[in-house]
């Protein structure tokens, strides 16, 4: 049986960024840009008036206030001046609008007193060449690198990609990832479950999961136990990206799940990690996809809630990070100590919900492990902040001791 | 001229949470819940097996392995067991599964040796009365109180909605926000600008910072300078939640926007703020809209790029958090020192882009304010990690000078 560690290994060794493709601006928000951006111009493409007022020649402007000028034009916003300025003139220009020929500053407009085609100026400190205007080319000069491969597309980083026209970056996309539950009790979270059923948590969990892993869920059907009903649930998770399956994965007779998958050509990674909760947890690749992708990353988790939580923390996780070509490693773990003595019995490194007491305690935060009966309680894992982890072997734990503390996403 | 500080306080006093409305478990994730849940059911609604194998009678246990049993029905999940346990009998069991009467626990399918109508059971440690079993209600019982109004819906949360079938939580919804783009110097990202025009970046910066802070961006088309076209984008914005304009609301005679937007019945609240960059800031509130909600919450912000982006963090963000039910604060600034001298001059308190680096730093980060064009630069903020806040007056300052540090979202 795997460790946790050769686990994440093994998967992450099959993780490799997903092939880059063109996508919109808006759906490049948060991904890591897959080429390198110039400046198709210069930016600004002209010099530009920053504020609403008069643009002027600012060797006019010495000596005491107030300055009259004549007004020879009005440049507004997206017009382009036609008259250049000579000694003792000026134009009434907007915020965005080109300078005119001769004219180096501008004068706001609140400094002004407009007469006809005069105006009194008496601006409140000297006015220098530059005051108020931005010159071509001063935010980026054409042929200019921008941006690198790697970069992640934050708000900003997009508008600039929108100045220089490059409305559609090529990325590593976003991985889509299939959600498919299995097994003959489920019914959907909608329905009233009949005798010996009950309804499907593990989807609607694993959906959230993969939206704050930046993941795109695809959410199938309940498939019951039935070879035809799974292999068409399978067959759909093995276009995508990601697949995820619940339930089926452990050694029952009616685990189909891994059978079939095998039939659709899955290979197995491996099949259960020395891990509580979430021993029998099944990784595999699919076969190579119709258009030349690699094969889908495929986990088989197990039914019971709080194991599914833990597989996605330490494995899926981490693989959708990769897939995303924002780097191959293993979930970031804060360093926490023990608030209250905690006994451990097990042959397996466990994953006990838990709850952060205090963000500010030296050493890190005491983190309080709650009453919990097991992988199937799922309520008390809604009341945890994430999972102590205690390494396998029997052992009575003091206050303070340190336990690595695995954090459940808080999506906003 | 309102400070920050009144000017945020302003904004809050009218962004109270937007009434509440059910939404389907995806759309739900992140929200603040309005309501109690009660659980449906006991859960789980039987005893169930944690995992595959035998339902035994612990008491039959007893002595040295293995122990042989008649094993008198097979139970998979979904269905429900017709037989009792008596002395000596057992049944196979799935995960998931009801045990059948008379059952207190389970041995794992690892640890058996199935022959036929018989069974040779050999645990690796004494099997105890609940080994393998949740029973009834041990997670839930029904009627209990899960979740009270205010739990931000993580995953986990919502996993647990959907096991009591409560799959159209009450939540404080997302707000949506539309995106006003007007002036005639602008065309989309995607074409090419005539003289005197430039792209539109601001509509794209905006879309990224409303995701980033979970909104729900609905992008208008680039209004012109035209009564008309201006009429027709600001109305579409006073149907929804909040209303962003970028143009038009400093002093230039074409700045129809706020006459246009008084026209439609929207109240101004401020529009000037002591603030650099983005000192001309509308405010106001929309009329009240059909459907009893109240009005639109309006920012009109410049059209220099980086003073939309201050303007955002500043009040457009807290807004949007306080409409989510999530509280009304502001911004969090994070505590930082400066890098090194910096000189400030100016008669406005200044946010002025900066990269942190290093965020290991006793009393905070280390703080480098970046070479900047002003309010139309977006590259250079396209660099940075935020905006380093220097108060208004003309002051050169040392190293190691706190200064409050406000960051841009880096969204996923």
């Amino acid at each position: 049986m795997l460790s946790v560690a050769e686990a994440l290994r093994a998967v992450l060794d099959h993780a490799a960024p997903l092939p880059p493709r063109r996508v919109g601006l808006s759906e490049a928000l948060g991904c890591a840009l897959a080429e390198s951006v110039t400046a198709d111009r210069d930016l600004p493409p002209f010099d530009k008036a920053l504020l609403d007022g008069f643009a002027v020649r600012s060797a006019d402007l010495a000596g005491p206030v107030p300055f009259e000028l004549e007004v020879i034009e009005e440049i507004t916003a997206g017009r382009v001046p036609t008259r250049s300025l000579g000694p003792g003139q000026c134009s009434a220009i907007m915020t965005g609008a080109p300078m005119p020929d001769g004219a180096d500053a501008v004068v706001m407009v609140e400094d002004s007193d407009r007469r006809g085609a005069r105006v009194l100026l008496s601006p409140r400190k000297p006015v220098s060449p530059d005051a108020g205007r931005l010159t071509r080319g001063r935010e980026m000069r054409q042929g200019e690198g921008l941006l690198s491969p790697g970069a992640r597309l934050d708000p900003v980083k997009l508008g600039l990609l929108a100045s220089v026209g490059h409305a559609d970056p090529l990325v590593a996309p976003r991985p889509v990832v299939t959600i498919a539950s299995t097994g003959d009790e489920l019914v959907p979270p909608d329905q009233v479950p009949g005798p010996g059923q009950i309804r499907n948590s593990n989807a609607t969990v694993l959906e959230g999961l993969v939206r704050a892993s930046s993941g795109l869920p695809d959410v199938a059907p309940i498939a019951p136990d039935v070879p035809e009903a799974l292999r068409a649930v399978l067959s759909r998770g093995l276009a995508n990206d990601v697949l995820l399956v619940t339930g089926g994965v452990s050694a029952g007779k009616l685990d189909l799940v891994p059978g079939t998958l095998a039939e659709l050509g899955m290979t197995a990674v491996f099949h259960k990690i020395r891990l509580k909760p979430g021993k029998p947890l099944l990784f595999g690749i699919g076969p190579p996809r119709a258009d030349g992708r690699p094969g889908t990353l495929v986990f088989g988790l197990p039914g019971n809630p709080v194991s599914g939580v833990v597989g996605f923390l330490l494995f899926v996780a981490p693989a959708l990070k990769a897939l995303r070509g924002l780097g191959a490693e293993p979930p970031e773990a804060i360093p926490a100590r023990l608030s209250k003595p905690f006994s451990h019995r097990g042959d397996r490194p466990t994953y006990y919900p838990a709850r952060l007491l205090d963000r500010g305690e030296p050493g890190g935060p005491a983190v309080e492990p709650l009453d919990w009966a097991g992988s199937a309680d799922l309520r008390t894992v809604a009341t945890a902040d994430g999972f102590a982890s205690f390494e396998a072997g029997d052992r009575d734990y003091e206050p303070g001791t340190p336990v690595p503390f695995l954090p459940l996403p808080r999506p906003d």
